[in-house]
């Protein structure tokens, strides 16, 4: 495959999401490429719940406008709803460290393998941190000893254009030795 | 590009690296990967230490061989050591929510990125979750205000067999609503 780097570089959040509805099957193959992912012991600390409903991707878009923030999500076709799960390491690892050290990393890159997928195949995302949280738990039916990790909205971007990326430059962060 | 699935199939913990060096320009491409990851409000809460010295290497690969674990890393030909930084959230988030809430997942995407360009590059990754923390921050004089997060090891791999994935199936942690 080519370079990783252009995909890379590619990906943005998309917020401005196109009318044209998404096809199951590409919500599947973002699903596949989201179990790939590595975790600490394999333990994938994670489970998903994925609103593709209208009514219901309504609500969740809703529940993720708070604060004058999110408003492009109502035009999301769906969402990914990611839920942190416990973790089970390896006994030795598990006797020396809290069984969830690694999980929130190991979401990170479950969560980011999802939207790299999407990208790949054409399609937006946009990961939300901040959300009406008992509102979606309530929705979703997500239990209370359940932590929500993050929302991922999902969609065709109305525009193709790539946005300068705007990131710190490598010299700022990173020593060789 | 090709579909990301392929790339996310093919990326696995490489336990067994060849004797090849691995050229600086391809580590290079490794870290402006990781550079380009998103974090919440692009906070960017990274900074990474890649080691490539030969006597450096070999030190940091025996502060990963604990417990009997990781002894392949006595062959890795280099390693990063991604450390946590303070995250600078939106203002109006910032208010509401501890800064860090979202590093380790940001962390998580960081390094999964790093090891994603690693193999499209046709090297193999290890990411190795402890190690002999104290005798690391001072071989590679991290501050003691700083949290390592992960070291990945890096190099050519001997094989270029991929293992079977072992996952949960996609319908145990799975939900469509």
């Amino acid at each position: 495959m080519a370079d990783f780097l252009e995909l890379a570089g590619r990906r943005q959040s998309c917020r401005n999401f196109a009318s044209k509805p998404v096809e199951h099957d590409k919500i599947v193959k973002c699903v596949e490429a989201a179990r790939l992912a590595p975790s600490g012991c394999n333990s994938q600390p994670w489970s998903l719940v994925v609103v593709e409903n209208p009514d219901k991707v309504k609500e969740v878009a809703e529940s993720t406008q708070l604060m004058g923030l999110n408003a492009h999500n109502s035009k999301a076709q769906a969402f990914f709803v990611v839920v942190e799960e416990p973790a089970v390491l390896m006994k030795k690892i598990g006797q020396l460290v809290d069984s969830q050290i690694f999980a929130q990393g190991d979401l990170g890159g479950f969560a980011l393998s999802l939207c790299l997928e999407a990208e790949s195949l054409g399609l937006g995302t946009c990961i939300i941190g901040l959300y009406d949280r008992p509102r979606l738990r309530e929705l979703l039916g997500i239990a209370e000893d359940r932590k929500i990790f993050i929302v991922i909205s999902v969609g065709y971007p109305e525009s193709d254009k790539i946005r300068e990326k705007i990131r710190k430059p490598a010299d700022s962060f990173v020593r060789y030795v």
